[in-house]
């Protein structure tokens, strides 16, 4: 049966205390509805419908570029209602996975199993799960045979019923036809005057079709956000999850609870990950890369064998192999780092190519610059790249060893295997091999009397 | 009835093994005590006395400016002692509520309700609490209709007694007038030949006056401090106190197990802080701020949509609106940035003002100074403030450039849309629109003969 | 009886997907096999052999220095077969425990009280522990008495030994009498083929020699190293427990789950270490030293009454008293500082010596330099110490004033009380009290015009 997938996500989540919609809430840096669109893309949904309400605009204008379809639910009038309003977008025949927008950790594996009980028009999933305190959730109630007969909500269940621990997630997968054929029927008499999709259940078993449950394999897979404290706990959730398949795979952790990785990161044998590292974006690291403590990676690739010492920030840039960098690095976007680099402490690179065996290991800031394989970049050197309108381009020749402290003046070119003398300002090309020496000459001025300090 | 409290606050604590003695071991960057001196406070004690014995002028100078009456007890004989050496600075009526210099973390709603327990002379509030495991901890006997009767210690407890899992926390709320009474009767014939204060229960129950126990809403409310585990225990369940009222208002933390609060943290709208940041004194964050990974934050406001990048930190200074700073950065005292500043690594400010869209973006000491509104500093730009005896003052006019490698010779100023060449040492003053340059000329030296390692 | 200690350290630990031997994965960043050789060491073993396979070169080239027996087990036919091919090499009499290089923590206590059930031929010692879940482990079969019968396996285990939850831990302290006599006995009639250790109880049993057993502390004593997971959760048992050890000995940690010691670190008297830091090698902290957040410290020594700010990194240095370092210090090996140094933020130091009093408090390269006493370092100072081929070395006299963004070309030596100008290069020797000034005239030029963005 041809998959339909149908995410409500409609709730304003005032408990979030947020001016943005609840399901626009990051989880590891991305919001709730795209963990559950990433979701419903995996598992091969033909057809994924957003029931959208607070907050549209930004919701609908965040997911533009997806393939999805819109439903706006202007009155939040329950989940049947939801439903109800997606119903024209919803093809006659097939099925209907039925999601939830604020509900971000249901694996791809549970919902398959799920849906896999509905084969045809004749049966029903309905995603249901143990807790060891269920109060306040709907109870699955069975009769002797362990049929799901109906949900009982809290308010209403009997003293028997409340011992009952099997709750219901909300979530299902339900051929279509049914959907059309119930969800006009639901009704609102109820304290809240909602429609509620859990009343189909009742339905089903009055017209016979089975309803077959299945069950997530932790429970936090079901779990809700309703709250920052709720989100929280989900984001460590995942966290943590993401920490055991990098070990799974051979990453080593130095403290898995002290790990952070939004977005996607892929680990060649024998990484080291030490404690407190983000990792941003898209991030690759090579075999044998080692990253220190307190370190934030993203959008990055370092090639195997690398070290990033600790306390070290990288962006949108490729590292080589065995490059050495940090502690106290910090390597902007655009910036690209070839084999046997060393960039050292309270060194900035940015928009900058370093060559092979280059080096830069003391406090310096290398912008919008070309270095040479082997050329050495002396502590407190400084490229003057930007003329307070235009950005200006430096390159450095191999093998040129800049002095200490020097100011390369962009545009400038410092030959192969030239030498700029400590202190200097660089405002003209160097030749080759050339020593270029800028800076005034030394006077020595005896018994010069030094301010002092009243008294002193 | 009017509410004295009274604190005990005379252990030494030896098995902190320090020698600050144990009431003012901090947590959360103030002394136990304080924790306790602010939730009499908050209970609106008319009359706080602190019964203090080792380290005793330390913990008096410590508190010197709060208005509390001290007691000395010089031996320590026990709980009932303690309370008997303060029952001169007593008040002949009213009602006194006995807290524990070591026990840091109860909370006003809980004493509040135990309070409320004695409202005239024929009732005794006792704090009591259901352990788990109520192994060395003094029972709670009643009788069948549930009365307390007494408390029977450990030691003295039968096989039936040391089966009830309700213990004494110490915590007691007495009419004076009872204090007045029991405690000169109190007996020492014990194996330590100490005074106990929970001999007054009996007391009680002989006279008539009814023992109203009331309990914490956690354990941990009364759970007492003798190590530097347990400190740290307490310390780790304060911190998650602080990320949990935070998140309730709604501010997203990425890990509320890697938060420290140290002090107050208030927080605007949709305010995000990353992991492992440090906050202490009063720290301010307006709507929309994020504070990046591994950040110290002390005593300072930031404004709304600024963003902190990883790993600053930032002491005694206001920072406007929208400004970026980090990562790297290092703000400190004295410092004032004004709406769109940006300030970038390894940069440190002091002292210092910066108008409405300045810039420091790389590498750079900006100390006692001002920066005119969208003026430029260059990477590498050094305030020379200080001529070995005084301190001297930085002033830049709006739209100045400062040319990269600068230094700024304090007393100078640089005037409104002027230029400084990079790698100038500027110690005169610069006209408006002007452009100064202070560098030796560049000589070029063909054919430069530079050292080589032996064999290259 | 003599001991011996014989440690199974073939394995090749498929799971842990990496290139390194098993037993050679680091914890606490020493080798699995190193903290077992250690507890050997520490139970004063006569003889330690090694059984070794896979990767065994590595295995043997990284303890070559240790005084050890080295075993190889070219094919690994089982935990019976890595002791038979050791047989040859243990003494004919004395007692022999058998550890595993895959099971790091199992405590010196734990094993002690197992070596003194072994007193003579008569008895065996085994180490047994209570799991809640034992599935999977061999349970311990006894007889109504209570005397261990045998061990049987999971796969072998009726419906009522399955309930058995005291397993086998696989340690073992056998007599080497019995060892020699029933090592060569041992079948491998089973599903795998291989000669299991396990086997010797009942042969024991047959023997009449009294199978004695003891539990360790903990659980974790006897869990063993299989997969990275495993790697990681023993890594925080471990550093738990130097948390602790510190704790108890009066350090005050701010979140003891976020230290990690990978070596020794010793304290005095109230110390203090906040968040996030990592200790490496051999860290000696004094009375009253203050450790910031997110510092790394390896192989270093710190006088009493010295703050580390947070952010800093220090390794390979000795720090003198009331020291004053961070944030953001960098302090590279073979460097010493005196006492009341200051070093502030982005300054590095390396093989340089700081007399009393010295200070370089900001962005500054200070390397392979000696500063006299009381001299003060201005910030953005470089030390130019590298002329591409050979360091040399630049002296600082005392009560010297270095300008702040000066360059100090070494070799050269800057006299006692002299002073530099802010941005010079200094590459002559000055002159005790003199003022040495090295940079060019400065020019004004009015009305300049910069370059400006189109339309500006």
């Amino acid at each position: 049966m041809e998959l339909s997938v149908l995410i409500l996500a409609a709730g304003k989540g005032t408990r979030m205390k947020s001016v943005l919609p609840k399901v626009m809430q990051p989880l590891a840096s991305r919001p709730l509805l795209a963990h559950v669109l990433k979701t419903a893309h995996d598992l091969e949904s033909a057809n994924t419908l957003v029931v959208y309400g607070h907050g549209g605009d930004v919701v609908r204008n965040h997911f533009a570029g997806e393939n999805l379809g819109w439903v706006l639910q202007a009155e939040q009038k329950g989940t049947g209602h939801a439903v109800q309003v997606a119903l024209p977008q919803l093809p006659a025949t097939g099925k209907t996975l039925i999601l939830y927008g604020d509900v971000p950790l249901t694996s791809v594996q549970t919902l398959q199993l799920l849906m896999d009980q509905v084969r045809d028009d004749n049966s029903l999933g309905l995603l249901s799960v143990h807790l060891d305190n269920p109060t306040g959730y709907g109870r699955i109630v069975r009769d002797a045979a362990g049929k799901v007969q109906r949900i009982v909500e809290q308010k209403d269940a009997s003293d028997t019923e409340k011992l009952i621990r099997e709750v219901n997630t909300g979530i299902l997968c339900v051929p279509n036809r049914h959907l059309h054929d119930w969800l006009p029927n639901l009704g609102n008499s109820n304290a809240q005057g909602e429609y509620y999709l859990t009343d189909i259940i009742a339905m089903a078993v009055a017209a016979g079709v089975a309803v077959r449950t299945t069950h997530p394999a932790h429970a936090w897979e079901v779990e809700g956000v309703n709250d920052k404290l709720q989100l929280a706990t989900l984001e460590r959730v995942y966290q943590r999850q993401q920490a055991e398949t990098l070990m799974r795979a051979g990453v080593t952790l130095l403290d898995p609870a002290r790990l952070d990785v939004r977005g996607v990161l892929s680990c060649g044998l024998d990484v080291e990950i030490d404690v407190n590292s983000v990792f941003e974006g898209t991030v690759t690291l090579g075999d044998n890369v080692r990253i220190g403590p307190n370190c934030v990676l993203k959008d990055c690739t370092i090639g195997a064998g690398s070290v990033i010492r600790a306390n070290s920030v990288i962006e949108e840039s490729v590292i080589g192999q065995r490059v050495q960098a940090g502690p106290f690095a910090r390597i902007r976007p655009g910036s690209t780092l070839a084999d046997d680099v060393h960039i050292g402490n309270f060194v900035e690179v940015k928009n900058s190519r370093f060559d092979q065996g280059a080096k830069a290991n003391h406090l310096a800031y290398i912008g919008d610059a070309d270095i040479g394989a082997r050329a050495n970049i002396g502590a407190g050197t400084i490229t003057c790249n930007y003329d307070g309108a235009f950005k200006h381009r430096t390159v450095v020749g191999e093998d040129a060893f800049i002095g200490s402290n020097s100011s390369l003046i962009a545009p400038v070119k410092i030959g192969q295997g030239a030498t700029t003398g400590a202190g200097s300002a660089i405002s003209k090309d160097v030749p080759p091999a050339a020593l270029a020496v800028a800076r005034g000459l030394q006077r020595n001025i005896e018994n010069w009397d030094r301010p002092r300090k009243p008294g002193k």
